[in-house]
């Protein structure tokens, strides 16, 4: 049986239940948050900046939805009120004329845009100097780092990330919360810096997969459920076995078992499902669309700034540079073909649990991980979950996702609510 | 027999091979874009700014392929040398950090950005001022308004422009140029105003099919062909009946029928091809799509300046925010199965000839006429080239549309360019 670990992460659903109840008040949340982030943030290092205070006072004065659920928004997501620089020396200070659009929909069903949180070099592999909350000596992924690590610490219930590779699910497993990558393009995608267009996806952070649905549905006006599911019955579980598992850590491994387990025992059906050829292929063809798109994505900053940019970005639009068309359409077609095969999967099944990473998070800060348990799922835009809740016997976070079918996001989160609460359930702990 | 129009645009093929056998120069080229500008724009109003001198003097001094091609784009694209405005009030004096994807590939290549034309405001329906050199009194349609008309003026050989529902072929139509749609996605769309973002896609004026399949190749890598094929022998070719035809202007259905006249002649075999239901379907879910998307795509500039937007675009906003969620995902299916359903079209032609616009361009500036037989098209991705040439009797353009599978955009540039030889030969010009 694996370890839980703690969570000092402040919960979304709970703040807009005391708001309604006037158990609270934006203000005083949004105060909160900024009192938190003072306390702890020297020595996470989430943040990169607040929002002046006339921002504040407007989102205090809100009565939305959201009102008083403090964001730390992704530092390649444009914010008209703060300087937004994308992890890069090349945009240093500077100040979009609009909101991307998630930014300007949460502002609108009431949210208080805290602050910018890290990102890697245009959300790619170099690390910021964030540390994982739950042990400083740790990673805490990217290259959503500063949204995965401001939401574990607890500094804000809310936070912006996006995902290329692994970025928002890989961070959420290192630290220990919840994180949402929706069915591609489910979130519009505007107002963010691009670095591969048919891959790049926004995502969420939360404390829980209630959270991450609550929030969803009020900024997008979508029904995401989740929450509702008393129990696993009539659920269809499908264990997943990619031709790469070799490559997961003994403890990650368990933590799927267990996963599996848990949902057995809540009612649910489980089988395993085997990776088909297709699915191997298209996992592999990811790094050359990837990287072919980057360079045209990122070509004024590349080819005018190449000696600005960070050693493993630097890499990545060498390489792509030398990748010919033929090569990526191929690629794309690959893609295209995998993506069938995702959606066939779930004929049999509901919905898959895998490992959100190969391990917990990796010591130091010279790396964010890997993202190979991820990009498999964003090339073929299918819905995750990441679900915490587990740890390895030194307390770091060991993250479960469960995977849907195209455009079933609502079911993703839902069974992603069962199977964290069955890990949080006391009776489940010892057992 | 319709009539031909005269054309006073410069063709790209030509200059490119006067420098490469140094009968010209690209400061010469740059020099001569920039004093047809200072003759003719005045009364045209196709650019809003030109490129700074330091920008024009590196460009001359550039020795890569498209060295000495001037190039005019819509004023939706970043461009870091000069102000970026959307068409809108809210981003006077805009100025980017970084080149649009395109335009920082086509300086790559060596061209020159001389400068940014006019659009709609983001892209919309609300007019410029700019005239159809064609003929002042009418409009040069829109939203690439500028682009078509500073490439229809002569005044370069080369535009940007974009579409997200007939953006390019009718403008192209309108102004009698060449206007090339690629397949979704084909071009990079980074750094373009985001509208509709299953929709927009970049596009390219220039004054032959063949000026565009170099200028594509040349900017992209990609081979496009064009301009090979020496007759229409082996070639299949589908004139297309929409279910919309009945609001096809009479000079308009004798362009069509022109053209296919035009390709038999040529060796080309033609048969009716009718539109199936699910294409109807297809095309009348573009505004459902469109209007909802940009809702999120504009969400900040609708939600704080609505009152700085135009009438046109204010009303599709307003519209688009009545547009419930599970509407959008109902008509993103239609879409998908009209992708489906174009794509079967050519398992039985090779290319489709359809009409580039209703008619003629409209009399008046008011309006930048009706993209009701492009809309299609840019839902479903397929590459389209407006062959320019036919005129009705009063010598405005008459655009005929060359369509083919998607991917397949080489073929339709091979096609359109057979098919404006064909306009252009003397011997077919009395018959």
């Amino acid at each position: 049986m694996l370890d839980r670990h703690s969570t000092a992460a402040s919960k979304l659903t709970e703040i807009v239940s005391a708001i309604a109840e006037q158990r609270s008040t934006p203000a005083k949340e949004i105060e909160a948050a900024r009192r938190r982030i003072a306390e702890s943030d020297g020595e996470v290092g989430a943040f990169l900046r607040l929002a002046p205070d006339e921002s504040l006072q407007a989102a205090a004065a809100s009565d939305g939805p959201l009102a008083g659920i403090t964001i730390g928004v992704k530092d390649i997501y444009d914010t008209r009120d703060m300087a937004t620089e994308h992890g890069s020396q090349i945009y240093r200070g500077h100040r979009p004329v609009a909101d991307a659009s998630l930014v300007s929909m949460a502002r609108l069903a009431g949210a208080a845009i805290l602050g910018k949180t890290t990102t890697t070099e245009f959300a790619s592999l170099d690390p910021t100097p964030t540390r994982n909350p739950r042990n400083l000596a740790h990673t805490p992924g990217g290259s959503s780092s500063g949204s995965a690590a401001a939401v574990a610490a607890g500094m804000v219930p809310l936070a912006f990330g996006s995902q290329t590779g692994g970025s928002v699910i890989r961070p959420a497993s290192f630290c220990g919360v919840a994180g949402f990558k929706p069915s591609f393009r489910l979130f519009p995608s505007v107002g963010m810096k691009t670095f591969s267009f048919t891959l790049d996806t926004a995502g969420l952070f939360a404390a829980t997969a209630e959270d991450l649905a609550l929030a969803a549905r009020l900024i997008t006006g979508r029904d995401f459920g989740a929450g509702r599911r008393a129990d696993g019955r009539g659920l269809r579980v499908g264990f997943y076995k990619s031709a790469v598992d070799d490559e997961v850590e003994a403890d990650m491994q368990a933590a799927v078992a267990e996963a599996a387990t848990l949902l057995e025992r809540s009612g649910a059906t489980t089988v395993t499902v085997e990776e088909p050829a297709s699915l191997t292929a298209a996992r592999s063809c990811h790094a050359t669309i990837q990287s072919f798109e980057a360079v045209m994505a990122l070509s004024d900053e590349f080819r005018r700034h190449r000696q600005r940019l960070g050693a493993d970005l630097g890499a990545i639009l060498d390489h792509g540079a030398t990748i010919e068309p033929a090569e990526y359409d191929e690629a794309r077609r690959t893609a295209r073909i995998g993506r069938k095969a995702a959606s066939a999967l779930f004929e049999t099944v509901d919905v898959l649990i895998a490992p959100s990473a190969l391990g917990p998070a990796p010591r130091g800060l010279a790396s964010t991980g890997d993202a190979l348990m991820n990009k498999l799922w964003t090339l073929t835009g299918n819905p995750v979950v990441n679900v915490p809740g587990l740890a390895s016997s030194v307390g770091l976070p060991l993250g479960v996702s469960v995977i849907a079918r195209f455009g079933r996001d609502a079911l993703a989160l839902d069974v992603a609510s069962l199977l964290q609460a069955m890990i949080a359930a006391p009776e489940n702990a010892g057992s």
